[in-house]
């Protein structure tokens, strides 16, 4: 696939109610994700997943991201822009919940979403962007090294 | 110091704007945060950094909070509560900039402030807490860890 073929395929764009499910696919499709009571994906998705599908769709900080080759939703990640006192008050993004159809890795589709979440960030002002990653995720850790991130950071986490 | 005597002088609130210089020098009296042009805090705070501390006081998902000894403002961070679609819709907290008074380490005071943070998560339904703390921190890693935070993720950032 040349680099001309991979852009007319992918399209990027803030999510609709009507992308949801295959976000929600795209999410439980995951060896780390199952762990987490992800492992059936209901056809009926459960109120407290759209209540927060309807949060995050009217508010101005967090933006639901999908990756589409036509009609199908092939990535996804979630932005939040944080405001803050420090670096001069500038904006922070937060990547969260970044995923690549199993089908489609591998193909530079996943780079193509991550460059295209930080042009977003720039446009905006946010003077840094950051994400965690699964200490398991090696891969992960190369390809977002290879993007420009640094692992300058401990990823701390506690369940509630 | 007795627990009695360190929870009689210790008032965690949300901030208001007279908190604000305060909180700015909490930000800028730190050896890592130096590096990033933090080493003089102008008297008169930034316009932009102004218009940061509207924007989290007008957003129902973000908290700058502080720490008070009587009028005296020792400790600080700031929380940003992110609905999702993982987890059953439930929100995760996002915790940022915590700083304690060099002055007043060592007395458990940055512990008081964390579990503050994780019971005001618990009670807004917060299915998990997460933070970022910089690699050379080490104190900050066993900090944590004693709260019960897991290092369980590489936290990578970008400068844009």
């Amino acid at each position: 696939m040349t680099a001309r073929d991979k852009l007319s395929i992918m399209q990027i764009r803030i999510a609709t109610r009507a992308d949801v499910p295959a976000v929600l696919h795209l999410l439980a499709d995951d060896d780390i994700s199952r762990t987490r009571g992800f492992g059936i994906v209901a056809e009926e998705v459960d109120a407290a997943v759209w209540a927060a599908f309807e949060a995050i769709d009217a508010d101005d900080r967090n933006e639901l991201i999908v990756a589409l080759d036509g009609d199908e939703v092939i990535g996804t990640c979630q932005l939040t822009f944080i405001p803050g006192l420090s670096r001069g008050g500038a904006e922070r993004m937060l990547i969260e919940a970044v995923r690549i159809h199993t089908a489609r890795r591998g193909q530079g589709l996943g780079g193509d979403l991550i460059r295209w979440t930080l042009d977003r960030a720039r446009e905006r002002g946010c003077a840094i962007a950051q994400l965690t990653t699964d200490k398991r995720r090696t891969d992960a850790h190369r390809f977002y090294a290879a993007l420009g991130f640094e692992a300058s950071h401990e990823g701390m986490k506690i369940l509630l």
